[in-house]
């Protein structure tokens, strides 16, 4: 009996779109408002999922507390109220779009998941905007 | 390294369900309150997705502009403030269900997304009612 | 210990907004997309607030399975799946626009509700747009 | 035209997480504050999918309002302000977590759809805690 | 200037409304379902608001912060994934309706609030009832 | 007959709070995490409302278009995709909390709005923190 547990936590930050290596005029074009030498930002909503059997013993796949502080630890401490571009070395040179954050923060969750569990990963970057990625 | 951007807009319509060539009974018994011939409506709240390998130039599988714009020109234009039954060319012979709609939608916008790109249509009729499609 | 009860309902409805003593230009201009002469429909969502003193025999202010059946049999009854301008005669010469509808709304519901506790209606037309009358 | 239709419901209930041949110790270290052995509750949602063909005649899956009754028949009434440890057979000695209900669930809905359809439920314990069961 | 200034907290907890000097059919025929002498439960949603004059030097009404703490301390501590009844002497007479429970919370507050500034408690039992309090 | 007349929009962008007539360290202490000097950002929400006599003519308070324009031309466009300390000039100098931004946009809306009727601001920083000014 294989279930998907999910839980949902969130964190704020500001961030930029574009890629030093081309002209101001190219990335206006390319990112628009996102583009902003000033950074924006934004209430990002993440849901973490975990899929695996459900152990007899206790009823659970994954302890939701653990999985929680997990992601208190590993994404809300290295992202909350954080400058994307500027305060997290893996954004110096890639761009914090919601497609490479959630790659990032899955990369970061899956060495701390049992590896006969599936992980993915379901970021908000505004309630009408969102990406998936289960790797 | 696959992600699937989903991007949410929504639209306002009248329909009714029914069939011309079944009695009114009939209509009713299968129908029920849908069937009202005066037609009732709804705010349709639409998700759609695409899910592609992610471009190292940009990191975007699809700029989210231009999946907003592609609503609206082929699904927002089209649908908006409409009677389905009446204004719909497509409806006119085949029942506005969600269903049918949700294959609708999905039919308008497969031409304009890259054929190797999997796309995703969720449509709400209400907060409670929703139905998927993905070709 | 005066307590404001509420509750949430909901009904689906097509309607139209226009004056018939008005050409269809005039009405084109002042009602844009909501004068399509086929209607178009909403989900309306619906809240009914009741104020009053907590009854210290039951520590209600008033019972809310009252206060939704109450809901159910003079607005989800009057209103559900119906064309507005056409099945509710109230709107066959008045225009229903969310502010009409409230104070309709209102109206049906101030009769059932003692004349000591005070009445408010809040009236979602879609998730943007929203009304809200107190008498 | 295989399509996805999903129906929201919900139900309040009381549970407790705990394994009776444990110590209070052990259940304290695993389960927490859930383990309260007067209880705690929540507002479970409720989303029940089935997957299948539509019915060229209706342009339905399976009518929203039989599977609207259904829940309400086998789940609803089943769980609805119950207390899940005492007053569900099923739970006396399975623990209530949000998985294991999940498939039980799954099971008292399973024999109502069609073989040929696919069954899905998600359930939320909070809406930040949820799961996913598909068989 | 004066501005309202709003915290959004939670907590899960398991009540039954029945008065112990009625009859069990008394109590059955008011409090209904609500009346299950096993309990149930609810997530209940708090929105706590102060309102006052914005500091000029911080720019603050309240430190949001410190609202968060104090509905920790005050309410949450006192009152998630406990059963009302049980275990929250205030209620061990007191009926633990929306009403009841909202005015205990206001109660709790207020103290904690400075004078000049006003207090309101709304409380969600379920995404559909809801209470308001003000003192 | 006075009715509340609400629109919803949003806007992104980054802020930081701090005094620079404060030390590091005092501004640390009162503003923590959002004082970081790189800045970070939110999904604000806005809720404008607009109180006064319904135009019997049009049944409208006020055309939802014409309020929907107005907070387009006067707030998204000035606050959008934004950093408010540094591309905000009212904000150079006042700290960007939830109260004075939304102190700013009821200054910015009022000249456009109709003396005899009443304007209402509420602002969603986040989901849980909010704030509401009606001058």
């Amino acid at each position: 009996m294989s279930v998907k547990v999910s839980r949902r936590a969130h964190f704020n930050a500001a961030h930029r779109l574009y890629r030093p290596d081309w002209s101001d005029e190219k990335n206006d074009a390319i990112f628009g408002k996102c583009n902003n030498p000033h950074f924006h930002g934004h209430n990002y909503e993440l849901v973490v999922s975990v899929t695996g059997e459900i152990d007899p013993v206790t009823g659970f796949v994954i302890d939701i507390k653990i999985l929680k502080d997990l992601i208190k630890s590993e994404i809300e401490d290295a992202l909350d109220h954080k400058n994307l571009n500027q305060q997290v070395p893996e954004f110096k040179k890639l761009n914090p779009t919601a497609e490479n954050i959630a790659v990032f923060i899955w990369n970061k969750l899956r060495p701390h998941i049992e590896s006969s569990k599936k992980l993915e990963v379901v970021l908000y970057e505004t309630p009408r905007n969102f990406v998936t990625y289960s790797g």
